[in-house]
């Protein structure tokens, strides 16, 4: 991320200060009414989502604002290409979000009042259109965003045009979703946004959403409603957890029967039809989609359409009719891994597949003849940590093949697999994980911070709070090892979460997260992240997100006449 | 119940046998597929409500079934009045449910399946129609459910006509959804019911679920929605805590600007015909509805519409601006709650009125000058739990004038006021409530347990077993004070909770204290309940109820082609 912000900051030409000092310094004090004499003042007297200048996330990483306020005119206003932009109205996907930020910002209430007041009626001076600039030479347009891709953005709202540069098609799509935050209604349904300038990056390249589609099937709608809620907090990454031992939802196209026998019901799946469109919807949105195949534990569901896949466990010297992980001991398990994966490599574009590799139990390894006389043929001793790492180098032998990278669960490092130099690790156990992103970053390795985001883990009250103080670069190490943990991702495992609980459940929570992955390291402040967050969440529930309530109150647009 | 019971047994002329060992000792085991060498065998690899025998919840007091299965035809299958039954087709509430029921069973496939294959395809014996019989000269149509209302029913499916029996309409709405859960698809679209015997009734008269729209605004349909989830679960109470200190959502009739300036705003309000159309909806449903409102504290709201009705707060011999609980000293407080209680009592057709009491903050009452004065006065000393109990006895003469039961939450009883007999005290703090259920019920005053059941406090994992084991009788206490545990409620407090996350935060955690209310003391059976639970929760989502999952798995259902 380092490099991206460089880049624009030098294309912009911009000085970059932290935001936190300049914006808390403009920013209004929102109005209090009187508080009982019980607990402290209370905020819930006041309706989420009224002062705009307060609904800004994630903070941006240097922001300016005025009291000075421009109005936008919704039969008027246009969101276009600005002059110099590589972008032409041919660019689909900037196209579509036009389309999308102009709905958000006034599409709510068109019906309701549009041409009911001229515009002349007020004082206040006309933003005309949102200028979109995009500076490179390609812009992007039909490309999947990667891992190296500029989400940085410059923006600037003065009379009569707003501009908003960026230097790809990913930092208009973040600087989009701020513009639309900053644009917001009034009590007599006027659209205001005041005169700001804008300078935005992420603070980490990498920030993940984990959804777990085996222990519950989530429908498509579903998926989709939460990489839109991803976009509205500049979340880049939807880490597809989608097969586990539960299900295998996934349709593969050279082995039909791993779902055919091994999704919950013909009809839970997910068809190729199904994948594409999750990537491309995706993709307009500026996320990646990283699937998450993981082996050689986690696969009961893979054993019922592959034969021979999983290990057969033994007692007393019989086989007991249930199987283990996978087979790490026949040629036939490497033969449908190199197939399977060539599959997964074409079918998904990221550069990266996560091939998971946690919590492998070495019990039926142990039980089978078979293993233990390979274990001995290959010098293992009796440390099956090593059969794992065999079965592991494997895989990543064959998913290298395919050119595309990997990222795995810490077990595999901790395991000492032999990994290659670019393997993404990615820290989950909540137990002394600091100490963990110490020792992955100081063997060299990329990694990604999940430890203390299980948002699945849930508790009374607000605890956002506990995930939103976590901060990611605590842990021992050089500044070169800082630079190696790339980002975190929230993750919400499947064992209580389906489609009826899911959007409640995952948002506002992992909006904390989201803040701090992209917000500078000093936006800290609770209070004002909760009064933001508050916002936020209207702003998501306005937006067609079911997002749970932070605390106690209502958001204006519930109070308004339908 | 324990009288309501006897008379129904009686009529019935039946012999009560425990369910839960007639019922397991008939039931099928669910069959189970291989498991992993991990974790216990997996009940995940099953869907759920696949199996009808074992979706039955709560559990009836009574039931035999027999593998012998009838088919029902939708086309041809009626709910219908019975011989000698009281009720007439003029009864809208049996006509009401008649048709609801059927739905229940049928309309979800309807389009699905019907005529597509001949009923005589099939070897089983049909099943023609349920016939309806109330015992009591008056059925009840147009009445209210009470505290004293008879549950009972008695059903027997056999062919060619299933009969359900019950001494008044309340009893009936309960055997239709007992009859209803018999019901069930097979793979191939036919509706099958065994042939069974059900005698049944609640353990406990009082089943409720509160919840609270003050923190946050509930919309009307979330209200409803959750009376059908309610009436699913052999609920019969809906607490509606419906104004506190954040918001006064209820629009007073005599006192209109309570909710003009008290609520969150002037269209989060529940007006007087929504409060009728929630007061009808629960009533076709058996379920009555018990106001809250809630003094002398928890009433900032009330304030902001009603002129001097709170103690000014001073602070060194200067009022602060701040005021306190509802100001116990002036004539014009009780005046406004003669006035607004009259309302209350017309507005709510139940015999009961819960008036709150409970968390009074004694601080403001102290700071005052002039309620020291009354203090002196009155020879209270400094024990201002005797200004509380002043002000609470005033209040109970009040609505006691008004022919209305009360229910207060348990300091008012702790506090030592003087209550009439039949006052119902509310226990909710969670430290030793069995101690204080022996002592209210020790002084002779009805009981309802909360404290084991605020749903509102959440945690991992499956959690209505916490719920499931509760024994509510597990107190100290004679045969006598046993009889005076009325019931309990599940409530869930809204400070984290509106229409985003209420249904599935709700549900089936609320089924756990629904079953522990309803079925037989020794129904205790965690494996058997979870096994019927992920079917009811699977047959509620079915029914529209927005339910979170028990645990990993299905709903068979959710498998089937659209």
């Amino acid at each position: 991320m380092g490099r991206a912000m460089g880049l624009v900051g030098l294309l912009l030409g911009l000085v970059l200060v932290p935001a936190v000092l300049v914006s808390t310094s403009l920013r209004h004090g929102a109005p209090r009414t009187e508080a009982g004499p019980g607990p402290a003042p209370a905020d819930w007297e006041l309706a989420a989502d009224a002062v705009s200048e307060d609904s800004l996330w994630p903070l941006p990483q240097w922001l300016r604002t005025s009291p000075r306020q421009l109005q936008l005119a919704p039969g008027r206003f246009q969101l276009v290409h600005g002059a110099g932009s590589s972008a032409r109205p041919g660019c689909g996907l900037l196209q579509d979000a036009f389309r999308r930020y102009y709905e958000y910002m006034f599409g709510h209430s068109r019906r309701r009042r549009w041409g009911r007041r001229p515009l002349a009626a007020r004082a206040e001076p006309e933003l005309s259109e949102l200028q979109v600039v995009i500076e490179a030479p390609d812009p992007g347009c039909d490309s999947f965003p990667h891992l190296g891709s500029s989400e940085a953005y410059h923006l600037t709202v003065t009379e009569p045009v707003a501009i908003l540069k960026a230097y790809e098609v990913w930092g208009a799509l973040r600087g989009l979703e701020t513009f639309s935050q900053l644009v917001h209604e009034d009590d007599y349904g006027s659209f205001l946004v005041n005169e700001s300038e804008i300078n935005d990056f992420p603070r980490f390249a990498h920030r993940g959403i984990l959804l777990d589609t085996s222990r519950h099937y989530l429908p498509l709608k579903s998926i989709l409603t939460n990489l839109d809620a991803m976009a509205f907090n500049k979340f880049n990454v939807f880490h597809w957890h989608i097969v586990d031992d539960q299900s295998f939802p996934y349709q593969s196209i050279y082995f039909p029967e791993l779902s055919d026998k091994g999704a919950y019901s013909c009809n839970l799946i997910y068809t190729p039809a199904d994948v594409r469109l999750v990537i491309e919807y995706a993709r307009l949105r500026g996320i990646r989609v990283i699937p998450e195949f993981d082996t050689p534990g986690h696969t009961q569901s893979w054993g019922k359409g592959q034969k021979d896949l999983l290990t057969p466990c033994y007692d007393g010297g019989q086989p007991t009719g249930s199987f283990g992980p996978v087979n790490p001991i026949l040629n036939t398990t490497y033969d449908f891994m190199t197939k399977f994966f060539k599959e997964i490599s074409s079918v998904f574009p990221d550069a990266y597949i996560h091939l998971g590799g946690d919590e492998v139990d070495f019990s039926c390894w142990k039980s089978n003849p078979e293993v233990k006389e390979f274990m001995k043929k290959q010098g293992f001793g009796s440390d099956y940590a090593k059969l794992e790492s065999y079965y592991i180098q494997n895989i990543l032998d064959i998913v290298s093949s395919y050119n595309k990278g990997q990222i795995i669960w810490q077990e595999v490092f901790d395991h000492k697999a032999q990994l290659k130099p670019d393997t993404v690790v990615q820290v989950w156990m909540a137990n002394s994980y600091a100490h963990e992103l110490s020792s992955v970053t100081g063997a060299g390795f990329p990694a990604v911070l999940a430890a203390p985001w299980y948002l699945d883990y849930i508790s009374y009250g607000q605890d956002w709070k506990k995930y939103y103080r976590v901060e990611p670069l605590d842990f021992p190490g050089s500044e070169e090892q800082k630079k190696l943990l790339i980002g975190g991702e929230a993750c919400l495992w499947g064992e209580f979460v389906d489609a009826t609980n899911l959007t409640p459940r995952l948002w506002p929570r992992a909006s904390a997260v989201g803040e701090r992955l992209w917000s500078s390291r000093n936006v800290t402040d609770l209070q004002d992240a909760y009064r933001r967050l508050r916002n936020h969440r209207c702003r998501m529930l306005r937006r067609g997100i079911a997002a749970e309530p932070v605390f106690v109150g209502y958001c204006a647009h519930e109070g308004r006449r339908p």
